[in-house]
């Protein structure tokens, strides 16, 4: 392991998330927040002072990374940014506890959106755009992280992405990286351009439009307001959302398939039919469930069931409506939902589409075996057929998430908090998803849970965003043998 | 397939059925219930008359049971069985519905315990006894199937106990079931006497004594008190259930090991081990939860614990406290085992304790690829590895079951029926464990379910039991192709 190069890199990127928090030093300045500033400016220096001379001293190294320090490096590096992300909340006093802070920083750069604010809009702007900018940052290392890192780390069933990564596929991380990063970050700055437009189409403001996308494409789900998106009766406003947390949960390198024109690609790819077969079938479901009970036009409630679904499935978390008042069967199917999540190679968390997919195949599979038993039966994906040992992986995977829900269900439970808030605390932070049902419905927030669960929540939102395994890794005896 | 050979068998088990039906007859002479002796006469009369000459008619027929006929034979035999064993109930009027009478029939001969009577204890004793008896006679088909035919259809990863089953190994099943099952019966009737002799020894009546330890014996949980085994306030009593519940939940084969005295293959166990293992850790984190709470004393928490810990990990059922009031974390605890169940070979349900290792073992292997990703590790289960496609079908089985926990919430809360029973219904009958949380709660029960679920959730209480595979198989179009 060469541990110099890993603080290296995660000296370069606090770097860049103190450069980041220029950003809302300029919307404290355009709001007159000038007592705020300092808060930002703080931990700026401070990361300067200690990552800038660490950085020029070091400089001659060049070597690359080696699988090992790539899993240290991915866990370090969301660990680093929530500590430091936390800083400007408590200096500034807006959120006094260092557990709170460092609670919704992670939940921020997770891309949970689990908040343990009680009183939103309370907070000053300049604190509410780093909370949701945080998602956005957290969503472009995500997609750089299962796009490009793990399918070359072979993490939890992500090699099934490497034949589909652009660009040639090399050994040692670091080439690639900055060659597809770049491809990714251009889509996704895209997309944010094109939201925020829409969205001050849809009559938001500049400030309201960019928190709001930062929490769509990120599929966050922080929002500036109290009532989430709940804020804004335009159904222009619901559905451009609602499009957008829907693209924010698509494989990003379709994306690049598009802007190549590999529309026979685009077409094959199994994980997208079945992420908007569950997208329609679940919205459909729900909508009867509400029509005529919670709102009266069919239309309305396809268009309140249409966003709810879109953002449980691809883990956002944001809320039009109290979908805890909602008909039994709207509620059952969005809890079902909470064990999906979005697609590999998105912002979304979760367990993620084609893991279901190739996990229901496999077990399908199985039954051809019992009939006859000497046959030999292949899974397909994207038409082609997988490699045993990439289904292996992804049978791992879901075993470990489901023992981890488990264990979290358990370890909220210590706290003496209901079954059902215990268990969908564990499904809203592993999944990343946010809200959830009892006492963590979205009206609620996290503020109650005891410091120690924080910790622990925190802990969760980060192994669930790196895929288990990523963190995991690091507590096996055999990753610290030579 | 020789569907000739399925029906006889099927005719045979409905005899066998029919002839236990002079049990209850003896019980209703003895308490003076004669009006409802013709309700056990009269289905006892029909199978005699259609299937004694469809027997003596095709006697000649001496052909062996093909795979096919296997999974056909499993599923028809309960469905017959519950059929036929749910009209005493209709034709006495004690259960007017013959929808109920199936569902509280299949959850007999399931061994779930799931019941829809709301006023138990004013039922004639007899059909009581009937009721029962379905558990017994249900605990006594399910050992034989999944020691005896499961493996040898390789359904769910049942293959691992193929090499552990006493007796030689055979290609077609008929030989080979009358040796096994002739020695599981012995020790199942063994254990029958026993229990029942301590509890008359702890001061049950015989009657009281029979169907409690029918309803340990087979993990199943009816009782004939309203209050379960919360009934009987003598600590020795709930002792006696709490051990014989652990001892059902064990796989049979190691009684057989015991009485071959080879001690150091039952050492060797690695699923008895995990499976006490949860018991302790689990029982002490549920009595710690409970101690000062809702017991004065630790010693008393730990036996109600303990009780209610074995009754949920076997899947029985049973209860001695109404734990849906007991603090979080003692519900947590519970909640999590609803997803174990007892080991496999037993008469306990659910997922099973050998497959959960296996699938976590599996899920920790991986982490060992991705630091060494040349290296070659296996699975070690009761000191031998395990095939790489016994682990895959195991982990097809957990897909699947995972699938229909959420089938089935999503199909519950259609009826309007919320989250937290939703979930836990689903919990509860796929592994055929009877009570849950919320509506379906210790002191609940199923009366309140509209028919169509009461339908849906036979069919799951079913699907559970006979290890989803031999159901499903079914109704794949391969297995009806020639």
């Amino acid at each position: 392991m060469n541990l110099l190069t890993v603080w290296k890199v995660i000296a370069v990127l606090l770097l860049v998330i103190a450069a980041f928090m220029i950003l809302p030093v300029i919307v404290a300045l355009s709001m007159d927040e000038y007592q705020v500033i300092p808060a930002f400016l703080i931990p700026m220096v401070a990361v300067l002072v200690l990552a800038g001379p660490f950085l020029a001293i070091t400089r001659k190294s060049r070597s690359g990374l080696s699988a090992k320090s790539g899993f240290l490096l991915v866990t370090l590096s969301w660990l680093s940014a929530a500590a430091i992300g936390a800083v400007p909340f408590t200096i500034s006093g807006s959120i006094p506890s260092y557990t709170d802070a460092f609670f919704e920083t992670m939940s921020g750069f997770t891309t949970t959106g689990a908040t343990i604010l009680t009183d939103i809009e309370a907070m000053p702007a300049s604190l509410l755009f780093w909370r949701s900018l945080t998602h956005w940052l957290g969503g472009m290392g995500i997609i750089v992280l299962t796009v490009a890192i793990l399918p070359l780390l072979g993490v939890g069933g992500f090699q099934i992405m490497k034949a589909e990564a652009p660009g040639p596929s090399v050994d040692r991380l670091t080439p690639k990286i900055t060659h597809t990063a770049k491809i990714l970050w251009f889509i996704y700055l895209g997309l944010t351009a094109l939201e925020t437009l829409l969205l001050m189409a849809g009559g938001l403001s500049l400030y309201d439009a960019l928190t709001h996308t930062f929490g769509t494409l990120a599929t966050g789900g922080f929002s500036p307001k109290a009532a989430s998106v709940g804020h804004y009766a335009s159904p222009f406003v619901q559905v451009v959302i609602t499009v957008f947390m829907m693209a924010a949960g698509v494989n990003f390198i379709l994306y690049y398939r598009l802007l190549m024109r590999q529309f026979r690609v685009i077409g094959q790819n199994t994980e997208l039919k079945a992420y908007l077969g569950i997208f329609v079938v679940a919205s459909l479901g729900t909508a009867l469930s509400l029509s005529g009970n919670v709102y009266d036009s069919f239309a309305e409630s396809l268009r309140y069931a249409g966003f709810q679904v879109a953002s449980i499935l691809t883990t956002t978390g944001y809320a039009t409506a109290d979908f805890a008042q909602w008909p039994a069967l709207a509620q059952g199917i969005l809890f079902a939902l909470m064990f999906v999540g979005g697609s590999a190679g998105s912002t979304g968390g979760g367990v993620k589409v084609v893991r279901i997919v190739a996990v229901l195949k496999q077990g399908f599979n199985e039954m051809r075996y019992l009939v006859h038993s000497r046959g030999v039966f292949s899974i397909r994906l994207n038409g082609e057929s997988v490699r045993k040992d990439v289904i292996y992986s992804i049978t791992g995977f879901v075993f470990l998430y489901v023992f981890f829900l488990l264990l979290t269900t358990v370890t909220v439970s210590t706290g003496g908090h209901d079954v059902l808030t215990s268990v969908t605390t564990a499904l809203a932070t592993l999944g990343n998803i946010g809200p959830g049902f009892g006492r963590i419905g979205p009206v609620e927030n996290y503020a109650f849970f005891q410091d120690y669960l924080k910790w622990f929540l925190s802990f969760i939102m980060m192994i669930g965003r790196l895929e288990i395994y990523t963190v995991l890794v690091l507590f096996t005896p055999v990753f610290w043998r030579r």
